[in-house]
């Protein structure tokens, strides 16, 4: 069988270390040569000193101390004998779909589009470029640091999107008055970050989104958890794989009010609790501190966040409060719609964008290996931020990398192959054109083929057929083309016969 | 109905006039100071030198007059009050797709899924952004000049791909002798161009791609051409609305080898005769000169171009040339596969991508209005020029922008509606959670069920039940549900019956 010879490829940061930084830079096309070897950019150097975690990256380093693994887009490509030796690796943290990942992100996106469906969402898209100012918010969240931005050829601070929530967000306020309410929508959309490449973390990752927009009440909440847990069945993950931690967080803000912390404080102290499995408990508490939190407010706080049932919830904020009415009418909706099994409260669950005003949620992996699923929340005061008029709304994200590795634990990944439904080949190379007019009438009954289009022994056809997953070889001889005739051989039962051309189906 | 009310939105760019330029400096987050006002990236610099199509947008400018148009990205949003103002409007050049228009970008989508499927291709995609040296060549293509690129955060050259071909190369080299040939791959994937916006022309489009790999003969030609004819047949484009223009290459290779200009001048001259209909022709001829073209020559060149028939091809070459064989075989083949109707030999079709190397073809509105359709050709050497082994391939890109303005234009843009099959709603508060366990009964039988999650008046019921085209309206009151009943009232006959809940299909 004819393959792809493997090239002796130059990875050109090996030649980097060769070439005299001059003669590379010579040797780069001309408008290459000031930004390659520039080592700052405004718009880097500017974001290295709001987050330390990439100064490593962005700062000024010698060429050769930046050759990095073989994959990563470390250097300039250099041009040899008029080749231009490229890296065949996609740039650092992200991926190449070949056809065998390619089926499972489909399949995927399949299951999120058909559940949406189920629920009556319609789907949306925004642009995976935009404004930067779209997603600049003050509460110190890590997306932000985070944020894979730019500066476009007409000196405009551009980002490729973290979240979809903020691009919905400007939709509907562009929308204004048009869409009656309420908007269910959904949207799978990749997402990016610009983050220290450790633990094999990605820089982008596909994420399904549904929000609904106009419900003040719980209900929308619920209905959300509900979609999110169809959609788990329907992959074959259960109860017992996966719970939901769900909060919100009117707690915290019940907290606050009652020692006097400044409204305006509120996002700033959820991101900062957002943060208690992965910092220390002395910086967490220093951060609050620098939120104008006493600390008899602090010690109260984090006395709440172990609260992990509704009865206790209820002894400590009584029963009278916002926080405590929501989240049980969110239960006690759980087990109308029969999914109880999946949540429990949990008040260390706050999320880390800043926006969320209410219920806030979760899916984690029972097995404790992995990172959170899926997440969501209230955000009913997001559009204000933008300058909109403010419209109560919900909703959550779910990435394309965790639910995998837990299908993968879990030995649920589907078997996806390839399969069409006919192979055609000719016996004979006069006969191609014979072959091509089979193939014709089969796609035009809606069979799916494969026409081999060069002239192939039997025994590589019958391999193709194979790794094709075909149902049936069409083979288009001499003696039978002029008969009218095609022979037919079911690849499943070895069956052989002759057919009309006219016949075929 | 409640509907979302509009909101009076400060358009920054207003503000901006208003305010002073520090103080509107000092408003913004830190980091952003010196990458808003700095009109000197060296990545823009660069760039402009080459493509002075782009210095009206990339060159220093005071901020004043860079308002532009109300939906431009033209400057930095602006705080006020602690509110952020931001631009409702997608990105300059770019799309949201609401719901509606996600209908009919989802079925033109699907369309060109199942008509890959239907001819054998597997899916695959790649990143959208790659490295910069994957578009970099040097034969002057207008592609290069529009490149939608950036510095990273890590001082690397990067860009929003303009076209997927050069990924997939990229991904074939990488997977070397792992992939049996022929691959028959498709993607459809999201390009990015930089272009002055003139005549509503997007900076992003969307691109359907087939592509063979592996197959020296046109017999993939062939096969790619009768997809694209499948596709325009199975959203009711006939041969009369489109036709394609197809030519090879090596006409034009034949014509400078007879004047013996160097090898290396090949593409270059393509791209340039590509310009043909675009610059004036004196304009040619001297671009002609500098690739080293004589006068005889390149009158020569301007003659064979307007070549238009198969017969006067042969006159011009003689049959035993490479170009006229090749051309020869794919109209006898088209014959075969029934197309014959859609095709025209076209000598002054080249295509403006350097790679091209054999047959090239475009498909073209016959009402003349429309900029092509599509168009795509061979390019054996590609993978080489990325110092891979070369491997024989064609294949086509397909955008999502003229079909739909050809669509329009002839009334085939399909009404594509919002459906679900249930819509069910709860007469009492105290029942919204009854009505969930309804809606999860017939989601769990793959209905599709919009819930109404608020207490509304059946009056709104109905019209929403109108507005999501609902088959049947489930009301779950009070009475019935007691007797473990639901109403259920057939929306399109106006039939009302009464059904056991466990009985919902």
């Amino acid at each position: 069988m004819p393959a792809i010879s493997f090239p002796s490829l130059i990875i050109y940061c090996h030649n980097y270390h060769v070439l005299p930084r001059l003669t590379t830079a010579l040797a780069l096309p001309r408008h290459l040569n000031l930004s390659f070897f520039s080592q700052s950019s405004f718009g880097c150097k500017a974001h290295s000193t709001s987050s330390s975690s990439l100064c490593s990256e962005s700062s000024a380093q010698p060429p050769n101390a930046r050759s990095g693994r073989s994959g990563s887009l470390a250097g300039p490509p250099v041009q040899l004998d008029g080749v231009q030796k490229i890296d065949v690796n996609p740039p650092k943290g992200t991926r190449d779909f070949p056809p065998e990942d390619m089926r499972l992100r489909n399949w995927l996106f399949r299951n999120f589009r058909e559940v949406s469906h189920l629920f009556g969402f319609e789907e949306v898209d925004f642009p995976v470029l935009e404004s930067e100012a779209l997603f600049i918010r003050k509460a110190g969240e890590e997306i932000r640091d985070q944020l894979y931005c730019f500066e476009d050829r007409g000196n405009r601070r551009v980002a490729l999107r973290p979240e979809l929530t903020p691009s919905l967000a400007r939709l509907v306020i562009q929308k204004g008055k048009s869409v009656p309410l309420p908007l269910k929508w959904f949207a799978i959309g990749q997402c990016w970050r610009y983050e220290r490449m450790t633990r094999g973390r990605r820089r982008e990752h596909y994420q399904w989104n549904m929000d609904i927009i106009g419900i003040p009440d719980v209900t929308a909440e619920a209905e959300l958890i509900s979609s999110i847990i169809t959609f788990f069945k329907r992959i074959g993950i259960t109860a017992s794989d996966v719970g939901f931690k769900i909060s919100s967080r009117k707690v915290l803000q019940e907290v606050l009010r009652c020692y006097s912390v400044p409204e305006n404080m509120f996002s700033r102290v959820c991101v900062i609790i957002d943060k208690l499995e992965k910092i220390p408990i002395d910086d967490i508490k220093k951060e609050l501190k620098s939120a104008e939190l006493s600390d008899v407010a602090i010690e109260e706080l984090l006395q709440v966040l172990s609260v992990n049932s509704l009865e206790k919830l209820e002894e400590k904020l009584g029963t009278a409060t916002e926080a405590v009415t929501d989240v049980k009418k969110l239960f006690s909706l759980a087990e109308k719609y029969g999914y109880s099994e999946w949540i429990q409260f949990d008040a260390s669950v706050v999320r880390g964008l800043a926006y969320y005003t209410g219920i806030v949620f979760e899916g984690f992996d029972r097995g404790g290996k992995l990172r959170a699923i899926c997440g969501g929340g209230r955000y009913d005061s997001l559009l204000s931020t933008f300058g909109g008029d403010d419209l109560p709304a919900c909703g959550f994200g779910f990435g394309d990398a965790v639910i995998v590795e837990l299908l993968k634990e879990k030995g649920l990944v589907p078997e996806l192959s390839l399969q069409v439904d006919d192979i055609v080949c000719s016996l004979d190379p006069n006969l191609q054109g014979a072959a091509s007019s089979v193939a014709t009438i089969l796609r035009d009954k809606g069979q799916s083929v494969d026409l081999v289009l060069e002239n192939k022994p039997l025994k590589w056809v019958f391999k193709r057929a194979a790794r094709m997953n075909a149902g049936r070889l069409i083979l288009v001889g001499s003696d039978e083309w002029h008969r009218g005739m095609v022979g037919v051989k079911i690849l499943s039962s070895g069956e052989q016969y002759e057919v009309k051309v006219d016949e075929l189906q």
